[in-house]
């Protein structure tokens, strides 16, 4: 699960819990997020409209609670951050709020979008600026234990799902049995 | 993590472990499914286009190494089933094979998809036709507890992550707290 921080235009913050973040591809690094239908106000996808930044901030387990109560109906103008009690943090040069709890976190730009019209939903594209992630999480190869960072995923609309590592395996070939790659944990 | 099932104009069983798989909408239940470009030979993507059916088969940590073996680069008309010694199950009037030890699985038929010009990655829309869960999994509100399905996530390209059931929590409503739900466990 990830929460998406924007600011409006008048510099009110917003966060918003969100399942459907997918990759789409590492070079160039572009992420989407689906939005669903613009029947009813959309805080995040207007922002990120008008601003063109969003920030993208993994839910732990220690702040899933904070991450649902995102999921609200406040009234416009209240921010996500002061009621859930999550802290906003800034990197500099880059003007959407980062969750300050969240140890990976993504800096995203606004890149274009697809209107999908078999339920109107929005595929958002967004090219990945800035990348944070806590040192403790990153192997000497690049890879992240998502493991080691209490990651959780999303069952369903209201459940949420805590992510332990379970194997690390070497690339896949023909003819030969799969084996366990050493994962430095 | 999930296998995708498929199968070609000349009866080849092809099986193909995808991470970007996406609920794209409820109503009607539509899912999407990533595909990268097709530089090379997609033989489930082919597929689909040619007989207009695949099976999503959620990936569980008894069957992840077999899943993962099924990445291979294996020649043309070898069958990942066999390969990967993971059984075929079909159901009735459903054309495309399924996994058998797979506890969670939907029968698919091919939509539309979407050309993401950014990278030439395509999205794939497809109808969700059957469902199949093991009833153990199933709570009596029509939840399904993924805790109990021994799912996998993937944690980048190579690592299988095993999710745990957190919590599941009430409507979120602005001013009242989090509160969790009885999840029926």
């Amino acid at each position: 699960m990830n929460l998406l921080g924007t600011v409006s235009p008048s510099s009110s913050t917003n966060l918003a819990v969100f399942n459907s973040v997918l990759h789409i591809g590492s070079n160039p690094p572009l992420i989407g997020v689906l939005f669903r239908p613009l029947t009813v106000r959309r805080d995040t996808y207007n922002n990120i409209k008008q601003t063109g930044h969003f920030t993208i901030n993994q839910v732990n387990t220690t702040i899933y609670r904070e991450a649902h109560l995102t999921a609200a109906k406040f009234e416009e103008g209240v921010s996500e951050f002061d009621k859930s009690g999550l802290t906003v943090e800034y990197a500099k040069s880059f003007k959407a709020p980062f969750v300050s709890e969240s140890s990976i976190r993504l800096g995203c730009t606004y890149h274009g979008e697809y209107l999908i019209k078999e339920n109107s939903t929005i595929l958002l594209l967004a090219a990945v600026e800035l990348i944070s992630v806590h040192e403790e999480l990153l192997q000497g190869d690049g890879w992240i234990n998502l493991g080691k960072s209490n990651a959780t995923v999303a069952n369903g609309l209201d459940a949420y799902g805590e992510a332990l590592l379970l194997d690390r395996l070497k690339y896949a070939r023909p003819n030969e049995p799969v084996q366990s790659l050493d994962n430095g944990a």
